[in-house]
């Protein structure tokens, strides 16, 4: 059996709050047997929901009172400095203090790189935290990074986030040499912005590194690499618009299938083809996004999770402290950071 | 009846060259009875087309000859200075020259963009031609732009595209106010890059302009503004990684619909409404993209057009010379330019 374990939950995060995480983390518990929760947040709104779901006392379960909440608009600087009663806080430095082996979130993206920065500290030679995430492709699924909140990166920034998602794929997913991109507007060596045309040439100089070069928008879902590489402005907005156009494909069909009776019968006979379709391609539902670069297991999940997708964030969070995932990450990043040329 | 009008094809241009071109140019013949056609490109590659076709002698298809083409993968000045002999140069040429009303061409970007500028001359008070195209929404499409090669865009030039985008939106689709979003990581106002942050502040000081504020990828597609607007990079990655996503799941799509007799059957019924769906959705389909800035028209196709889609673009050329775009514009811009800000 392995050895028992604790995830901080920041309970008040997200578009719902309480309502969605505390039965997410509920439904957690009844799946990992090996899992306790620390449930970060106001009492008086945690409270009546386990009252109301009948689980005031459930054995895995422990509560740590937070008087504030991160709001989704408040600068990250400012939350560092005067959120330390937050939920957001507090949960992080359950794992800072060993309490916790991980904590999630579902709160402001950016509060949560800069307060884990802050709290939990970078790993050597990693400038900032990057977010990445599964998207689905027709095979399985890619990872991408940055779709967090780190704007304006340089080149060297994206060699760090190159060799932090390697280092992970190698170590989450099996992956003896994951294949690297750069997400580019063009697949030709003189097509990019500066940051990319630098960036593909420091990638390319890393021997440990399977860099394959560019590849387009569209190369993203295709599974040309298991690695795309962007700035998190480029990633969020790539991810973001995509979610939006499968949004409206699924609008799209759901109005054409309605038009009239012959197209609704043959929406009810396809009804079990269109409900597996949905759950493989919503890259929304695959929730729970990893912070890499800190010395700690950080979770980001959607602000909009349910709390079918928020349980599944905190899967993803079971995950990586059973595979150690920061440890593993650590080991293997001295080895590439040696190789990795001085920034210019 | 209206009177008679040319548009100069760049017949080399694109994945497919003269196979999609030159017949994609006799199907628009076939629907516009004002259009004249001035095919440019290689006598020997387009003849043999003609021929196949039976149509060496269409009253309303003049050929220029053009020894070399601009490859795809050619930097944009060296474009410019060394291939004066290409198809893409002899047609933008033409509309210099006053021959043709506007040209089109399926070929390298950047290199039309950049020849489109040296050539043809921009309008006054634009630093840079800037692509826009339609994008599918719920109830109709929106406009974005830029979806070119303006890499590394200052606020300044993030100001400009909206003018341009909505002047055209204006003139083309009849709005009298048309909302203009900027694309961002997110709506608060203290999310974002540099660039994106002042440029808002801009926007929002034109008095002329009808800017609502930011919005995220996901609102690319959901018809929240009439022209949503972002530097190249970002543009192009957006709308080419939501092409990606569509592409797989048309692909799941077929694959679950195919996986038994059942599904087979249920497939064949849905048919129609699928087939409704994919060309509703596609957004490679809404093919035809406009070069805004320029003084005279040039239209942008998909380089992997087919010769439907490629005719598709022809249609586009015609309704913006039919509209007489370019004047409209220089029309407007005057009154927007003078109060433009100067840049910080």
């Amino acid at each position: 059996m392995t050895a028992q374990y604790c995830i901080a939950v920041d309970a008040m995060g997200g578009d719902f709050g309480p309502r969605v995480t505390v039965p997410a983390a509920l439904d957690a518990l009844k799946r990992h047997p090996s899992l306790n929760i620390l449930l970060v947040g106001h009492q008086q709104q945690i409270i009546p929901v386990l009252e109301r779901l009948g689980q005031q006392e459930h054995p895995r379960l422990e509560l740590l009172h937070a008087e504030s909440v991160v709001a989704m608009d408040e600068r990250p600087t400012f939350a560092l400095r005067r959120r330390k009663d937050s939920s957001m806080y507090l949960a992080l430095q359950s794992v800072a203090e060993g309490r916790a082996q991980a904590c999630i979130s579902a709160g402001n993206t950016g509060a949560l790189m800069v307060m884990g920065r802050g709290i939990l500290q970078m790993l050597p030679g990693i400038d900032r935290p990057a977010i990445t995430s599964a998207v689905p492709t027709l095979r399985g699924h890619s990872h991408m990074l940055d779709l967090g909140a780190n704007v304006d990166c340089s080149a060297e920034h994206l060699l760090q986030f190159a060799i932090m998602g390697s280092v992970m794929l190698k170590a989450v997913e099996q992956i003896e040499a994951p294949t690297v991109a750069l997400l580019n507007i063009g697949a030709e060596e003189i097509k990019g912005n500066e940051q990319v045309k630098l960036a593909s040439r420091l990638l390319a100089e890393q021997p440990d590194l399977n860099y394959i070069g560019f590849v387009e928008g569209d190369g993203v879902f295709s599974g040309k690499a298991d690695l795309i590489v962007c700035d998190g402005f480029v990633g969020n907005i790539a991810l973001k618009s995509s979610e939006g156009l499968a949004r409206l494909i699924g609008r799209k069909v759901r109005k054409s299938f309605t038009r009239n009776l012959y197209r609704r019968l043959v929406a009810l006979l396809a009804r079990p083809v269109i409900m597996e379709l949905q759950q493989q391609l919503d890259p929304g539902k695959q929730n729970g996004a990893s912070l890499l670069g800190l010395q700690g297991i950080v979770i980001k999940s959607h602000g909009g999770a349910s709390r079918h997708c928020f349980s599944h964030a905190i899967d993803q969070a079971v995950s990586e402290v059973e595979m150690n995932i920061p440890e593993r990450i650590s080991e293997q990043l001295e080895r590439y950071l040696h190789n990795s040329a001085e920034p210019e």
